[in-house]
Protein backbone atom coordinates (compact mmCIF):
# COMPACT_ATOMS: atom_id res chain seq x y z
CA UNK A 1 0.00 0.00 0.00
CA UNK A 2 1.52 3.46 -0.52
CA UNK A 3 -1.72 5.69 -0.24
CA UNK A 4 -0.12 8.97 2.09
CA UNK A 5 -1.85 11.73 3.47
CA UNK A 6 -0.03 14.50 5.27
CA UNK A 7 0.18 14.06 8.94
CA UNK A 8 -1.13 16.24 11.64
CA UNK A 9 -1.25 15.90 15.02
CA UNK A 10 -4.53 17.96 15.55
CA UNK A 11 -6.62 15.09 13.64
CA UNK A 12 -5.50 12.81 16.20
CA UNK A 13 -9.00 11.95 19.08
CA UNK A 14 -7.84 12.82 22.09
CA UNK A 15 -9.56 12.42 25.29
CA UNK A 16 -11.31 15.36 27.60
CA UNK A 17 -7.72 16.12 28.89
CA UNK A 18 -6.12 16.50 25.37
CA UNK A 19 -4.19 13.72 25.71
CA UNK A 20 -3.54 9.81 23.59
CA UNK A 21 -2.05 7.18 25.14
CA UNK A 22 0.93 6.12 23.74
CA UNK A 23 2.47 2.57 24.15
CA UNK A 24 6.14 2.23 23.76
CA UNK A 25 7.62 -1.11 21.90
CA UNK A 26 11.27 -1.86 22.35
CA UNK A 27 12.60 -2.05 18.59
CA UNK A 28 14.76 -4.83 18.88
CA UNK A 29 12.83 -6.69 21.00
CA UNK A 30 9.55 -6.52 20.76
CA UNK A 31 8.87 -6.07 24.25
CA UNK A 32 6.29 -3.78 25.02
CA UNK A 33 8.02 -1.29 27.48
CA UNK A 34 5.15 1.08 29.00
CA UNK A 35 2.77 3.04 28.22
CA UNK A 36 2.25 6.97 28.77
CA UNK A 37 0.36 10.18 27.47
CA UNK A 38 0.98 12.72 25.07
CA UNK A 39 -0.62 16.19 24.08
CA UNK A 40 -0.31 17.36 20.25
CA UNK A 41 2.60 19.34 21.32
CA UNK A 42 4.28 16.17 22.40
CA UNK A 43 3.23 14.03 19.24
CA UNK A 44 4.75 17.31 17.28
CA UNK A 45 8.03 17.07 19.45
CA UNK A 46 8.58 13.92 19.61
CA UNK A 47 8.46 13.35 15.71
CA UNK A 48 10.47 16.78 15.06
CA UNK A 49 13.15 15.81 17.89
CA UNK A 50 13.06 11.89 17.50
CA UNK A 51 13.05 11.81 21.56
CA UNK A 52 10.08 10.34 22.45
CA UNK A 53 8.20 13.24 24.72
CA UNK A 54 5.53 12.49 26.57
CA UNK A 55 3.09 14.75 28.46
CA UNK A 56 3.15 14.17 32.59
CA UNK A 57 0.24 14.27 34.03
CA UNK A 58 1.25 14.58 37.25
CA UNK A 59 3.80 17.49 36.95
CA UNK A 60 1.72 18.79 33.86
CA UNK A 61 4.84 19.56 32.03
CA UNK A 62 6.35 18.09 29.11
CA UNK A 63 8.29 14.61 29.58
CA UNK A 64 11.12 13.94 27.77
CA UNK A 65 11.75 11.13 28.10
CA UNK A 66 15.00 10.13 30.35
CA UNK A 67 15.69 13.46 30.05
CA UNK A 68 17.42 13.20 33.72
CA UNK A 69 18.15 9.49 33.92
CA UNK A 70 19.73 9.55 30.62
CA UNK A 71 17.43 6.42 29.67
CA UNK A 72 16.20 7.86 26.62
CA UNK A 73 13.79 6.27 23.78
CA UNK A 74 14.83 7.18 19.82
CA UNK A 75 12.12 7.33 17.71
CA UNK A 76 12.14 4.13 15.69
CA UNK A 77 8.60 4.28 14.20
CA UNK A 78 5.26 6.07 14.82
CA UNK A 79 2.16 4.29 14.23
CA UNK A 80 -1.57 5.72 14.73
CA UNK A 81 -4.15 2.99 15.13
CA UNK A 82 -7.17 2.64 13.28
CA UNK A 83 -9.57 5.12 15.60
CA UNK A 84 -6.77 7.52 15.43
CA UNK A 85 -7.16 7.60 19.48
CA UNK A 86 -3.95 5.57 20.41
CA UNK A 87 -0.18 5.59 19.51
CA UNK A 88 2.47 3.13 19.16
CA UNK A 89 5.94 4.52 19.17
CA UNK A 90 8.62 1.98 18.51
CA UNK A 91 12.05 2.78 20.00
CA UNK A 92 15.50 2.36 20.88
CA UNK A 93 15.80 2.43 24.34
CA UNK A 94 18.75 3.39 26.43
CA UNK A 95 18.54 1.37 29.94
CA UNK A 96 15.68 0.35 31.56
CA UNK A 97 12.26 2.28 30.61
CA UNK A 98 10.66 1.73 33.92
CA UNK A 99 11.46 4.10 36.63
CA UNK A 100 12.02 1.45 38.98
CA UNK A 101 15.00 0.48 37.14
CA UNK A 102 13.23 -2.40 35.51
CA UNK A 103 13.64 -3.13 31.64
CA UNK A 104 9.70 -3.02 30.89
CA UNK A 105 7.22 -1.76 33.34
CA UNK A 106 5.19 -4.37 32.75
CA UNK A 107 7.11 -6.83 34.98
CA UNK A 108 3.96 -7.73 37.21
CA UNK A 109 2.42 -11.38 35.64
CA UNK A 110 -1.14 -12.62 37.54
CA UNK A 111 -0.78 -16.45 37.34
CA UNK A 112 -3.14 -18.64 38.96
CA UNK A 113 -4.26 -15.63 40.75
CA UNK A 114 -1.14 -14.62 42.25
CA UNK A 115 1.12 -11.54 41.11
CA UNK A 116 4.35 -12.95 40.06
CA UNK A 117 6.98 -10.71 39.68
CA UNK A 118 8.92 -11.41 36.10
CA UNK A 119 12.17 -8.93 36.29
CA UNK A 120 13.95 -7.16 39.07
CA UNK A 121 15.48 -3.70 38.60
CA UNK A 122 18.71 -3.31 36.56
CA UNK A 123 20.23 -1.18 38.67
CA UNK B 1 11.61 -13.10 41.32
CA UNK B 2 8.96 -15.69 43.47
CA UNK B 3 7.22 -12.43 45.26
CA UNK B 4 3.86 -13.31 45.44
CA UNK B 5 0.36 -11.37 46.07
CA UNK B 6 -2.86 -12.40 45.47
CA UNK B 7 -4.26 -10.82 42.75
CA UNK B 8 -7.52 -8.75 43.27
CA UNK B 9 -9.06 -6.17 39.91
CA UNK B 10 -9.88 -3.83 42.68
CA UNK B 11 -6.18 -2.89 43.59
CA UNK B 12 -6.09 -1.55 40.03
CA UNK B 13 -6.15 1.90 39.10
CA UNK B 14 -9.24 3.12 37.06
CA UNK B 15 -9.82 6.36 35.70
CA UNK B 16 -12.69 8.73 36.50
CA UNK B 17 -14.48 6.54 34.08
CA UNK B 18 -13.44 2.79 35.90
CA UNK B 19 -11.77 2.21 32.98
CA UNK B 20 -8.13 0.98 33.13
CA UNK B 21 -6.19 0.41 29.09
CA UNK B 22 -5.68 -3.02 27.95
CA UNK B 23 -2.48 -3.25 25.27
CA UNK B 24 -3.21 -6.57 23.35
CA UNK B 25 -0.08 -8.13 22.22
CA UNK B 26 0.95 -10.87 20.10
CA UNK B 27 2.28 -13.65 21.64
CA UNK B 28 3.62 -15.28 19.08
CA UNK B 29 5.05 -12.52 17.16
CA UNK B 30 4.98 -9.82 19.25
CA UNK B 31 3.39 -7.27 17.26
CA UNK B 32 1.08 -5.21 18.91
CA UNK B 33 -2.39 -5.47 18.40
CA UNK B 34 -4.82 -2.64 19.63
CA UNK B 35 -5.65 -1.24 22.64
CA UNK B 36 -8.83 -1.48 24.40
CA UNK B 37 -10.43 -0.64 27.70
CA UNK B 38 -11.30 -2.58 30.44
CA UNK B 39 -13.27 -2.18 33.46
CA UNK B 40 -12.84 -4.39 37.06
CA UNK B 41 -15.21 -7.20 35.97
CA UNK B 42 -13.85 -7.07 32.14
CA UNK B 43 -10.50 -8.16 34.13
CA UNK B 44 -12.05 -10.66 36.03
CA UNK B 45 -14.16 -12.48 32.90
CA UNK B 46 -10.66 -12.27 30.78
CA UNK B 47 -8.74 -13.96 33.62
CA UNK B 48 -11.70 -16.29 34.48
CA UNK B 49 -12.44 -17.58 31.04
CA UNK B 50 -9.23 -16.84 28.93
CA UNK B 51 -11.16 -15.10 26.66
CA UNK B 52 -9.98 -11.56 26.36
CA UNK B 53 -12.92 -9.50 27.48
CA UNK B 54 -12.82 -5.85 26.85
CA UNK B 55 -15.52 -3.18 27.77
CA UNK B 56 -16.93 -1.40 25.13
CA UNK B 57 -17.02 2.75 25.72
CA UNK B 58 -19.04 3.00 22.87
CA UNK B 59 -21.74 0.56 23.57
CA UNK B 60 -21.39 0.24 27.35
CA UNK B 61 -21.23 -2.98 27.03
CA UNK B 62 -18.90 -5.89 27.71
CA UNK B 63 -17.06 -6.66 25.00
CA UNK B 64 -15.73 -10.36 24.30
CA UNK B 65 -13.42 -9.72 21.78
CA UNK B 66 -14.17 -11.86 18.42
CA UNK B 67 -17.38 -13.00 19.91
CA UNK B 68 -19.33 -12.33 16.74
CA UNK B 69 -16.62 -12.07 14.79
CA UNK B 70 -14.58 -15.13 15.27
CA UNK B 71 -11.61 -13.13 16.00
CA UNK B 72 -11.07 -14.16 19.53
CA UNK B 73 -8.32 -13.70 21.75
CA UNK B 74 -6.99 -16.47 23.82
CA UNK B 75 -4.84 -15.23 26.74
CA UNK B 76 -1.68 -16.12 27.16
CA UNK B 77 -0.31 -13.81 29.96
CA UNK B 78 -1.73 -11.01 31.41
CA UNK B 79 0.39 -8.43 32.95
CA UNK B 80 0.12 -5.25 34.95
CA UNK B 81 2.52 -2.17 34.64
CA UNK B 82 4.04 -0.44 37.93
CA UNK B 83 1.40 2.45 38.17
CA UNK B 84 -1.12 -0.41 38.51
CA UNK B 85 -3.24 1.95 35.49
CA UNK B 86 -2.06 -0.07 32.24
CA UNK B 87 -2.59 -3.72 31.28
CA UNK B 88 -1.01 -5.67 28.89
CA UNK B 89 -2.61 -9.13 27.19
CA UNK B 90 -0.30 -11.21 25.35
CA UNK B 91 -2.64 -13.60 23.38
CA UNK B 92 -3.33 -16.11 20.95
CA UNK B 93 -5.15 -13.79 18.02
CA UNK B 94 -7.56 -15.77 15.74
CA UNK B 95 -7.99 -14.07 12.40
CA UNK B 96 -7.58 -10.42 12.25
CA UNK B 97 -7.38 -8.17 15.29
CA UNK B 98 -8.56 -5.11 13.59
CA UNK B 99 -12.56 -4.39 12.72
CA UNK B 100 -11.20 -3.38 9.39
CA UNK B 101 -9.66 -6.47 8.85
CA UNK B 102 -6.36 -5.84 9.21
CA UNK B 103 -3.98 -8.27 11.21
CA UNK B 104 -3.49 -5.13 13.49
CA UNK B 105 -5.49 -1.16 14.73
CA UNK B 106 -1.44 -0.02 14.73
CA UNK B 107 -1.58 -0.43 10.49
CA UNK B 108 -0.75 3.72 9.89
CA UNK B 109 2.88 4.94 10.08
CA UNK B 110 3.53 8.38 9.78
CA UNK B 111 7.07 8.84 8.08
CA UNK B 112 8.68 12.12 6.94
CA UNK B 113 5.28 13.69 7.80
CA UNK B 114 3.21 11.80 5.87
CA UNK B 115 0.79 8.71 6.53
CA UNK B 116 2.02 5.28 5.00
CA UNK B 117 -0.57 2.51 5.37
CA UNK B 118 1.44 -0.44 6.36
CA UNK B 119 -0.93 -3.36 5.57
CA UNK B 120 -3.82 -4.23 4.02
CA UNK B 121 -7.16 -5.98 5.15
CA UNK B 122 -6.98 -9.62 5.39
CA UNK B 123 -9.98 -10.75 4.23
Amino acid sequence: MTEQTPFDPATLRFDAAGLIPAVAQDATTGEVLMMAWMNADAVARTLETRRVTYWSRSRQAFWVKGETSGHVQELVDFRVDCDRDCLLVTVYQTGPACHTGRRSCFYTEVRDGVEVELMAPEE
